[in-house]
């Protein structure tokens, strides 16, 4: 089982990150392998609309030869995608929303061979943001994953809307816990496994025990190695 | 395996109500039994908010009594529930949006009894209109029932936006169609069942061949049934 | 210059309603006349959708003889509408809703006399919930206002999507004061005077000095006169 | 009067140009300059998110230096913007999102000055796309820029949500006219001039005889002279 998070911020440190890995976490806990791509380390041009074109113009693989190829090697092989972005404007990020506008070419095979290149992976979903959009957000990135083919295990979500520490919010460390988990539990169920309950509160307890502390460390030296930009602009 | 339709129109031959049809016979062809409830003919109260006052005053059984208790009885025994609204002002119908609302009795035993009634259900959509707001009608509703706790299958909606006629529009009947198989898939699939493919665009020939007949022929007899209280307007 | 509030919500002394009063003593204080309606108090049927069967069939009046005949006299008059809703689920409640899809008559004038009986007036929005969805109800209520041919001011929105305590958060309450603000200012503009700016951050001043006890007065008032039917379910 | 489009889309005679257009011509028949920039044909980065570390840390100019410099002096100087993108999965192009992104610096000022750069300035809407989808991308654009301090004037948006030619579509036609139309009869009521209507459907006859010849040689000789990248694909 291999879950795959594609991460849409610039600040690989910050509150979508620790979310993701929350997830990530959660997910190897349910006996999956995990990686993840930061996108905003890739060259990702925008999608050139092929398809209002003709439709069988848009195919793998994509004309655009860019560090893309990465991203749609990386999707190929998962069974779950958790797509974990900030909030810009109510929205994911333009470079996820570029990604997510590239990953036409994989959905249009239903066009070319009969079936989507996505139709049964499983989508999480992460959006964090210091103000209200997130639900916003994860209603585009929903409808759109679900519309390239994919399955949306219940309770597959987890934001923020506020100013306030993620990691010190309950609420937010148990749902992206969480969606991590009801990934996983997604992949086992096709593969004929039962599951009692998509959603477990006591992964928060786990969390404070084996987790937070490892997390709140690898947030501190991404931080630490992080290039930040804007100081120039504030100093 | 049971499929619940909830039909949210006024008109109970219009284009949900064909969309809803064609949904429940595929479901049926893929061996669920279904049922399916008319929204407007039940006096279903607005939603009281009572979870604003205190997390644990909104439980099942719902303080309001009315002809809700109809559709609770019908979701509680349902393996899946296809939600069919016309899109009025790019949203669910105002007696869906209700029933949404009211839900939350079941959604909110997460407090009361550690889960969701709702939790592992899985969900549909078809919303039709003669112009723009379709999907944003459905990222409402996908975003809703999958916080409820609700598994959203690949492909699981059908929609027009425009005027024409819905049973003619193949795009259409072969996505409603697909509502109902992808539905049912999704209950095989947690009952252990291999799934191979989550979207049949053939469903389309079954349809021409051995259902559009019976169904143009159902909708002309509810539409002969039906009042039309518009028409003393327009004489 | 007049201008009319419509509360949807339950609880007549709720963040809502707070936001509502805001608004309306804001545009008071820079000249309009203020009443407000609380749909909840209502009877208001859903809509028929007699427009899906024929388009001039939707006109004033609506062949709905029910309350909403009072909405319709205070919007025909008023020169800006502010829609306060719950969030209820993401979206604006179901009476809310009701409501709006009602108002399809007065839009709907465009097909018999030439002009929506909307166009041209101005819209400003409130919307609160203790947890996300906010934005995603405001950009339903401001796409579908638009649509009936309203206007929208600057900064028209105000809300809150957290549990904190609404009258305490100044965002929400200079948001919420503007809301009123830009209303007036825009209808003024209608009339030939200039604006200068369209947000006035300093209005939460006056708010802590002249507003607020009074507010808080008001509310407890309203609270301590609010039938709670969800009391019965949690004694 | 100056009113500037800006054009998301990749293909410069493809729907969302055709809609552009028309709203701009509207435009200076009602006596505003107009200019249009080509997203596609600048290098703009994506936004860097700033603000979130630091409130005050993102202003103008923007830290990135690129081509994005073009958008902030046409947008600086503009008293209307139409923003027109193609529908990339029920959003506006990851295209226009990075040019929203970017636009931050403009409204932020209102955290270093006390008004956003945009405060009062004008918006219109075209979206376009062959599917469903467009009504959700305008409820994104028209919350983000209402936000940014953007006044919306009534009927501010057109859209296709289908595959035939816009050029031949009476609603579309008349309401890309009309955004052209309402955004400078906003700029008008402004500077003190009285707004009989909104709306003018009579617009359509002017396209008619004196528009269309023009815009469809136009669009032939943009298409013409594209480059065609997709082509390589179907050959």
């Amino acid at each position: 089982m291999r879950v795959l998070g594609l991460h849409g911020s610039p600040r690989k440190y910050g509150s979508s990150f620790k979310g993701l890995m929350l997830a990530l976490k959660a997910a190897e806990k349910y006996g999956a392998s995990t990686e993840w791509i930061s996108l905003y380390d890739l060259d990702i041009k925008p999608c050139l609309g092929c398809v209002s074109e003709d439709i069988k113009a848009c195919k793998y693989p994509c004309i655009i030869k860019d560090d893309m190829i990465k991203v749609y090697e990386a999707v190929r092989k998962a069974d779950a995608v958790i797509f974990a972005t900030p909030v810009y404007w109510y929205s994911p990020s333009g470079v996820m929303k570029n990604v997510i506008d590239r990953l036409t070419v994989f959905e249009n095979m239903i066009h070319i061979e009969g079936r989507s290149w996505l139709d049964g992976k499983v989508a999480g979903f992460i959006a964090t943001g210091n103000d209200s959009g997130a639900m916003f957000a994860i209603a585009q990135l929903m409808t759109i994953m679900n519309s390239m083919g994919m399955i949306i295990p219940p309770w597959s979500m987890a934001y923020t809307n506020e100013m306030s520490e993620p990691l010190e919010n309950r609420a937010f460390v148990t749902d992206a816990l969480n969606v991590g988990r009801t990934v996983v539990m997604m992949i086992r169920a096709l593969r004929g496994e039962k599951v009692d309950k998509w959603y477990d509160p006591e992964l928060y307890n786990w969390y404070e025990k084996e987790l937070k502390e490892w997390l709140v460390t690898l947030v501190k030296e991404e931080e630490s190695k992080a290039e930040k930009p804007w100081k120039s602009s504030t100093s």
